[in-house]
């Protein structure tokens, strides 16, 4: 039996989360909801998704435009298993009550705070621990990135302290509002950020201190790790568990690939959806190990992809009795993962 | 009988020629040439074009990263019908006596001059001229998306005057080398620019002027254009146009892009291969005609893919009896063209 | 005896003016007024103008940081004979009730519309025509940098019609929260702009249509201008014409400049203050007459500095008896306007 | 008796070198250097600095365009007590041997590799050992920046291990052709970059990894900091420290800047000559201690300007006898430092 899932709010997340449950073996859509018309109703109508709208009263603007609207929101979730709440950061928090009264499971994004959920979710960490609960919190693309491989250097070598800098794209590529134009904006000022707090909702031993700027790209985060092991690792172990991990990627040297843009232009040219990286993607000439025990590397992480693995596993972790191996393998099987 | 291609040149324009030959139902890829290991070569080997390179001594590079090396480029050239030149801007004259001597036909880029060919292409203008010759060029991106829609006016109500300006791209999305930051930058500063004569190398009656700048974007060109016609026209008229005309898209209002990157946006929700619009995309909003002669519009060229689909044509052109109508035909239908 | 001028709004053009107003003999600043405590607080106080604000509850923020509050907005008002509104867009309209119970002089920006002021003004076109008013309106940054163009080539040859393209910087260098990043953003998608209209709001018979871009830079916006003349022109004159305007410069072809930010390492390094440029900034090299009444042309204009001179002409021409062309000069020599 | 310099090489160091050796007391400029002509010449002659040339048959290009040429490369030399080499990276090299024949003092850039000089310089570490040396290297803005504040820490604190991440801007402002235009750049891709062993040029005994990324922004460097150290230390010693050093600036809170831009404002509201930023600009709000040893912190560095004045003071520290302490402060003051 496929589990039925709803997209609430279709946009840069929701709809890259939509085509990925669609590509599954075990799960259907049973709709997708926007607030407004733009160009994401005619992907969705083209895609065959139903389109469920906030507020009736819009829908001669969809339906003058030839996108149909199948109904309400609240309609949508009555027709569902669970519902991915893919809405800006703190619609979720006001979606809650929906939800309740609708007794119906929700997954919610990063932009959303843990309390919400009051479970913090990484597929390679925890998702065990999904399974019977109502609420389930994705966590956002960058601590999604950290958690992967500060957990699997944690599993193997112990980690004792980690130090990361964030260096992040200003907008996503079609968002046209945000900047900074020309300049590095601390984001925050004070230090440390909020990231590794955010890291500890899902690995609570973690002692970690991050610094973030935001610098005019729109593609990509780029982190620059370093991390204080217990036990000492080489540059080729640590090599190892990259290639063997399901959602870490090695850049290779010989790829010639130095940036985020090149690494965007690899991924179109394999044709993956959207251009899309699901998963870390961690330059092999940048990895080095300092005195047996310090660890550094590069890591980029595209913002509006790694999540979107996590959600699907996160679905199947709540809904199904799928292990987590078996749902990893599942989702990445769908997608057609090739080798970075 | 299919059609021999050979790609000379695997790069931002070759690779997208060699999948959108290799899609056609009457021809196909004999191979791909590049001169050094890159991510690209990659790419051939997953598509599985066979790849030759230009000095031989380079196989280990390719080889060692585990992309195997099929031969030379004159070795290509000699399995092939047809090779397509995509080099950088100047190469293309250097290799033109090795296509001489293996007495090959051959089609240029608008990197080239118009005297290396002495013939300048567009599928619109002049398919059947193409029949017969050894040598061929597909005018640039730019000149390509001008020729399309003032051919079109032109055909409808006569073009007595053309005044565009383009505002150009820095650099392709991969291309980290190039700049601009943060900056305008006429190119070149004297009026008018090139643009019109190149326009002129295919429409040779049409009175144009044209201004160029360069600005910190990295996908499509935006052309501001306005024709003085000889008789009336309608907006109403100018939009049946665009939507009769096989290689020209309308943004519509109703997706609410006002910009390239949402352009791109829609292209990538799309499922395009690689985000391409190898259609002009002429904004529905933006034409407007004043006094009944004086038609304004504003239009996006990716630069990247227009002449993609050109080049299709300008091998069909060369080398078969189709006529014009049905090979723009079957070049859409074979890369899906979806309805802009 | 000296004017005496009050700036409501100590931002990106207030802050200028204010400067410009001191630097003349016969002005003097009474006072500056923000609204929240930030750096151009501690501007102010350096260069001594008494700092007041619009509400007296955020007195501890700024005297807490060690700079003075002198009183409230109305108190400034009180102590000037005319107050220049340089507030965010909309702004000024809300400020007129309270100019008008002060019974005081006030001058709006291009923000604020037309009827606001019920007289838009430029000091080359009609200066004598402010003496008397209670309100004037300085026009925008870009109808500024039009009128002085247009109307000397219309004084000299006639215009018939006038098309052009501005393409327009997306924030300033300082505003970091304005984008975008990577896009060419229509801005109307519909055409013409109401950019003409706005010209016409001073030079009533032009005839002219425009069309708007934003590009990602901070410094500048760059003009593509065509005129359609009445009398024949030659290149030489129009060169004649803008060497001799007082608000107009050439960029020389000697200078090899290419590039708004060329253009504005010039301006720095001739010590202008913050870098500005007051006049229209036109490119030797582009002015170009075709079959003797088609004249092309690029110019520059400094979208935070050319109105700031029409201010301190608008004062004189409001407050004083000192004629237009006597203002102009002054104006400039009191900036220490160094040739383009 | 004043110190006579010679400038080789007037381009984005040199002429602020120039100016900033102008306005000292006890130096003046004999002449600068041109290779060809373009807007800096024009420069040179309004400040009056005679302009020399390295190749006389370029003399019409400057002299035609209303710019006279003092003589050759080789007459300036021979007019000067030294020479400060702005010219290119690498270009030093080349001229040493000029430098050699003349037995002139010559001052190198960061360009320019260590062994080149035989010494590398920093007005706060090493002043003292410049005296009586015929070429000293004044290390590069990064590691000027670096050297600062580590070796106050290290002077107060002890430092056990420096960990820096430097997120550097693509190009300077007047500089079109470079990007990336959206991309972050690994520049190296291999860890640890190249700084760390460059300020131990300066600074041997430090240990010190650091990564480094280009990003496309072209004002300013961003360091984020953390510093293991020996001794516990206290934000508020820390941020004292920062206060009291003569080439530390702190970025106060109050005034509530939080990027690159901001602070570029503030320095040209401020009036600094092209708003430059000769000392590091420490982020007070950044400024961390974590268990008493673990300090972090933000720094930005003007990659045009920190430098100058660590050149001035290396002229006085080879060629005269005023102490590091005097010299530095000569210098400010000359420049009118504000506080930051």
């Amino acid at each position: 039996m496929t589990i039925k899932v709803a997209i609430n709010g279709y946009g840069t997340i929701g709809k890259r989360v939509a085509d990925a449950v669609a590509a599954q073996p075990d799960m259907e859509i049973v709709g997708v909801s926007k607030t407004s018309m733009n160009a994401d109703a005619y992907v969705a109508k083209a895609r065959g998704y139903p389109l469920y709208i906030a507020d009736l009263a819009k829908r001669p603007d969809f339906e003058g435009a030839g996108v149909p609207v199948a109904g309400t929101v609240g309609e949508m979730i009555g027709k569902a298993d669970v519902v991915v709440d893919a809405t800006p950061g703190g619609i979720g928090l006001k979606n809650k009550p929906m939800y309740e009264e609708h007794k119906i499971r929700a997954i919610y994004q990063g932009g959303e705070k843990h309390e919400t959920a009051g479970f913090s979710f990484n597929s390679s960490v925890n998702y065990a621990e999904a399974k019977g609960r109502q609420f389930t919190r994705v966590v956002s693309c960058n601590t999604t990135g950290l958690v992967r491989i500060i957990h699997e250097m944690d599993r193997e070598f112990g980690v004792e302290m980690v130090r990361a800098v964030m260096v992040r794209r200003a907008s996503d590529p079609g968002d046209i509002k945000r900047g900074p134009v020309d300049a590095i904006v601390l984001d925050p000022v004070t230090l440390p950020s909020h990231h590794g707090p955010d890291v500890r909702s899902v690995l609570q031993h973690i002692r970690i201190t991050t610094a973030a700027m935001i610098v005019p790209t729109t593609f990509m985060h780029l982190h620059v790790l370093q991390m204080t092991l217990a036990k000492p690792a080489t540059r080729e172990r640590v090599l190892e568990l990259c290639r063997a991990h399901p959602r870490i990627g090695l850049v290779t040297k010989a790829a010639g690939i130095r940036s985020t843009a090149e690494l965007k232009e690899f991924m179109q040219d394999l044709n993956r959806p959207r251009s899309d990286m699901w998963e870390n993607g961690v330059f092999e000439e940048s990895v080095s190990v300092e005195d047996g025990t310090e660890l550094w590397l590069f890591q980029a992480i595209h913002q509006e992809a790694d999540v979107v693995v996590e959600n699907v596993d996160a679905i199947r972790a709540m809904c199904s009795d799928v292990p987590a191996d078996e749902s990893v393998r599942m989702t990445n099987a769908a997608l057609e993962f090739v080798a970075l």
